[in-house]
């Protein structure tokens, strides 16, 4: 969820692996490349107008170059790869939240399948936020002058996005972990790192490493 | 083709519907609304570098965009609608023109499905030329330093176009008409009146209209 602390946590995230010597990259979505960080702006700009399904094939875009360039050379070179955003932020964003006809959470699956090029995360995790709360963390944050276009979306739309995500989380309990963010920044950090620790342990213990 | 001559011959169809009183209206792939057209500026900057997936999402958003934004609304009221290119142009500049084996001419097709909304062209024209006399045309017309990010593709780039053209054309000889551009300007323009009134004659004689 946007006002969630996603920054604060990717940060922190990143110092332990630093710390414990885990090679590895931080990076997010939309963006990573030149032409991703274009994408993200003409998304972004509170000035943009444009179409719910145009808004998918942007991501898309963005996505598919973020794989191909950022995420598949790092994975091949043995990286831990961080990523701030990943295809199940646009199901739910778009596929939920925009509440069209013609742009489902299956349209935005089926469409993005090429941008994927078969990489799913081993894990996801779901820093969830109320939207009323994440609303105060954002004003808080920046300002209400400062929001992008897709934080401008209001409660409504937020609430959409929140039911989209229990939904995924529903179909897919063991990939996505689900984070009650509300509680304190030094909670939510040792419960990210305790999801993530647990996760490369397994890998470097199993018998293909 | 690019270098056929579709800028002189759209504008010269254009021209004969305003003598003959027919409301249309005339526009262009990528582009047309306001984020088609940054869009269409990221697509043909030569400094911008993308991936065959991200090219092909691209041209999908502004093409997404252009058909609510515009074709639709156009033809609800009544207007023919002449395009300088449309989802044909994606199948073979993308789908044969780059070669890529994750990009196939199906997988355009099914990319952009969402955004046609299930909206065909009654009459596609291509104007077709060989690549190398399309590369003295536009060296011609601009020099080679004023070339767009796919004009600058070369002879076996376009050569893939244009048997990308053939092949579409031969699934869909009714729909898509070709046209010999190696002719005089005056001759191909007398051509291509003649299908579109045709065309025009027999929607304006259907019982439903």
């Amino acid at each position: 969820m946007d006002g969630s602390g996603k920054t604060t946590q990717v940060e922190q995230l990143c110092s332990r692996l630093l710390n414990d010597g885990i090679d590895h990259i931080r990076t997010r979505e939309p963006g990573g490349t030149p032409v991703g960080d274009a994408i993200r702006s003409l998304l972004l700009d509170p000035k943009s107008t444009m179409t719910p399904i145009t808004e998918v094939y942007l991501y898309a875009a963005a996505r598919a170059e973020h794989v191909q360039r950022v995420i598949i050379p790092a994975l091949q070179s043995g990286q831990v790869v961080v990523c701030d955003r990943f295809v199940d932020a646009s199901i739910v964003y778009q596929g939920y939240g925009l509440a069209s006809s013609l742009v489902t959470p299956e349209l935005v699956q089926t469409v993005n399948q090429v941008a994927l090029q078969e990489i799913t995360p081993d894990l996801t995790i779901v820093l969830d936020v109320a939207p009323e709360l994440a609303e105060k963390r954002l004003l808080l944050r920046s300002g209400a002058v400062n929001k992008d276009r897709i934080e401008l979306r209001g409660i409504e739309f937020f609430s959409r996005v929140r039911e989209g995500l229990r939904k995924i989380y529903e179909q897919e309990p063991s990939r996505i972990q689900w984070i009650d963010a509300t509680e304190s920044p030094v909670v939510v950090e040792q419960k990210v790192w305790h999801l993530v620790s647990q996760l490369i342990n397994r890998v470097e213990g199993s018998p293909c490493n």
